[in-house]
């Protein structure tokens, strides 16, 4: 498979990159793909790094420059003179130097925007006043745009003018004076048509656009649902001022999934740029200690909880077969509705409005589960406690034993599940991200009310 | 913004549906985005899409059926004679058409696949072969290609005949004759370039290619690695089957990733096609009541070991203040770890080889947020009892409660991170898919380990 082919290039290029000379270096480099010929680089040592640096110029890594790091693109570009660093930044496309430019220590920044010439700094300047995360801060300047009273033929020679600036010209926008959309034309539109018609006969409307500062993921949203190669990014009057490309659409979804999964097992902060393997152990201590200390500290609750029943659990110990059970039981069903929830409500099939709808299915969903689980429960009792072998409890027989572990299992789940789905969607109505409330905190909040249910329900029966 | 344009017209839609003319609802459907028509026409009750399908003719249906979920496709196709079923059918792309002859039950397959013409039937049987998880069975068989010795005019000519059969026309394949990739162009490069040029003289190669049998979501990485358009689908010798498409690789990774985020919450088997408001409760409860009933039974064993130190316990009650915070403690970071690790799997970023170098990453990252959160606790042990107020225990000194927890904790933390990385990495390197041991399994493995930690320390340190 060719795949490996991609991989055998690799092997190559790091069979040679110690000693071997920079014109065969040059040459495997061209063809390499240049996501590959970073990840090469990338793997080599510092002490290599350098050696290749001085073998090859900086037009041999331009090509592979957004596909590296900052803190190692920084690394190559000072390698080299200021006006070989300008030109390889002016060769970037613009929405990848706006991306290198947002992760660069601010002072660098500055300087790198000076050595632009005026159009690229202009237009670096311009991405960079919108938040990474918004539909602004992923678009790309470099689309096709043509009038509608040019013919086709016109209007390719004004295309073939723009061409190597366009990074996708396979969707080519219409524009008005006032640099609105009235249409767009695929590129098939005029190599195949007749070249003397007007692009006002063969252009189509285009009714999905994104407003600048909407989010990344709703951006991204709107590609998947219509299957668009790019989006029109918009000012508040209209006008087109970026697309988003089906490439960098595809980067957004996967960023904000690993995003989700994260935090719904309390992973915190933004994500780390290099792999998993590459990434400094106290980095992933940084993301994942501050919600597991937090966490415990509320867990002291459960703790404080289950101490005041200690009259009840020291005299009926048998109760404590279940309390675990009970506990997890709330934990996994609330992650479970948190999941659904938070997820439906990412790719935009509820909004908090529908909030009754989703909780009273919840409610529906979770009482089924949790009657389902405490019959279950209720029927093996009899023999989970025969096969354990404790002496029989006089104070707690078998049957109240399995009434109490029935009745807690389907108030806890049927709560914990309503609470799963109900925490994100308020968190979502009060502007939060409905992660936040994922999974962890809903475990830790339903840990304490199992608990209280459990044994509150067990005084309740046993009389107390 | 237009986003809402498209919602108007919903509201158009929904006004217009119930006691419109014919004539009014096409000319409103011909302006809707088919997305956007399909989810409204999804969203009206069975009466009035029966009245609208007496108004409408099965060609006004064509563009939306691919967005409706199968059955709905169904309820259109066979309100219309098998004439127009036959040709609303081949208007289809191939893919879509495999995607919904997949998606209905067996006897309608056959009926559906008998009523296509020869080129169309053959090409849909040809896709419906691939399992619907591979490569295969997501591309589509509506590519371009030309031969490397065409002049630019003779490419120009052959893809006029090809281009309404071709579903991306901006990447075109040059096969060989025998149907094998020698490089590919853009359309930029026909539209563009003098006339007379041969293509082999334009050509770029074409490294990144995937095997038909390849799992979808490997194809979907490539594309999002390789900024990719279109990715060739191959055979074992090199011969170009399909291709998949941008918004097809967009779909595979939202699929893959909702994938992920439900095992990771125990929610099993294939996603429904409906919403999530959509979806009936009983749907929704077959899929989430598995794992919830597999893991509370094996909450037991936890329960079991309570059980076993019920000496300890009733004589030092105080202990159970930190139980819940040692199984919490573990249950999060074994779900932190196995997020990661899982993640940076499934994105490429190592192999099961690699394992002893994840478990060794993961060792450390899981003393080091042991250790942190061990001391934490030890240090606000004294302020915690004298809040809670509870009366000196002769048995165990605030001293030695501190110091059990600090250890267990430190202990279990480890403990639980390196499970967490080595239980997906293990199902993984057994062909087994990682998620399956995702969070709410090593939560429920972990909870008994902490449980085994926290009260042998205790029964150690206490001299028991």
């Amino acid at each position: 498979m060719k795949e490996s082919a991609t991989e055998g290039l690799k092997e190559r290029f790091w069979n040679l990159a110690p000693d071997g000379e920079s014109d065969a270096l040059r040459e495997l480099l061209e063809l390499m793909p240049p996501q590959d010929a970073a990840e090469a680089f990338e793997e080599l040592g510092p002490g290599q790094q350098t050696r290749l640096l001085t073998k090859l110029t900086s037009d041999d890594f331009e090509e592979m420059l957004p596909h590296l790091p900052a803190p190692l693109v920084e690394v190559i570009l000072q390698h080299y003179p200021q006006s070989d660093q300008a030109e390889a930044l002016e060769e970037m496309w613009d929405d990848e130097l706006a991306d290198f430019l947002q992760d660069v220590p601010e002072e660098d920044r500055d300087r790198y925007i000076n050595l632009l010439d005026e159009d690229t700094k202009e237009t670096a300047e311009e991405l960079l006043r919108y938040p990474e995360e918004a539909a602004g801060g992923r678009m790309t300047k470099a689309y096709a745009a043509i009038r509608a009273d040019m013919t086709l033929d016109e209007a390719i020679a004004a295309l073939a003018e723009q061409k190597e600036e366009t990074e996708i010209l396979s969707r080519i926008y219409v524009l008005d004076d006032q640099q609105r959309i009235v249409g767009k034309v695929r590129l098939r539109d005029l190599t195949f048509n007749a070249h003397a018609q007007k692009i006002s006969e063969v252009m189509q409307p285009e009714l999905v656009v994104v407003h600048a500062d909407a989010d990344q993921e709703e951006a991204a949203n709107m590609m998947l649902k219509y299957d668009m190669m790019t989006l029109p990014v918009v000012d508040s009057d209209n006008r087109l001022l970026g697309v988003i490309t089906h490439d960098d659409a595809m980067e957004i979804l996967q960023e904000e999934s690993t995003e989700d999964l994260e935090k719904q097992s309390g992973i915190a902060g933004p994500q780390e740029e290099t792999d998993y393997l590459e990434t400094p152990v106290l980095s992933h201590l940084r993301r994942r200690v501050v919600w597991v200390l937090g966490l415990a500290l509320l867990a002291i609750i459960s703790g404080y909880v289950i101490i005041s029943f200690e009259n009840v659990i020291n005299e009926h110990f048998m109760l404590a077969l279940y309390m675990p059970m009970v506990v997890a039981a709330g934990g996994n069903t609330g992650a479970q509705a948190a999941t659904t929830v938070i997820r439906s409500m990412s790719l935009g099939e509820f909004t908090p409005r529908e909030f009754l709808h989703a909780v009273w299915k919840e409610l529906r969903i979770g009482l089924l589960i949790g009657i389902s689980l405490g019959l279950c429960v209720a029927l093996i009792t009899p023999v989970v406690v025969a096969l354990i072998g404790i002496d029989a409890d006089p104070s707690l027989t078998t049957f109240q034993l399995a009434l109490i572990a029935a009745g807690a299992l389907t108030a806890q789940v049927a709560t914990s599940t309503v609470l799963g789905a109900a925490l994100p969607i308020l968190a979502k109505s009060l502007k939060q991200d409905p992660a936040v409330v994922a999974s962890p905190a809903i475990t830790t909040v339903v840990d304490a009310t199992g608990l209280l249910i459990y044994f509150g329900l067990a005084m309740w029966i046993l009389g107390h």
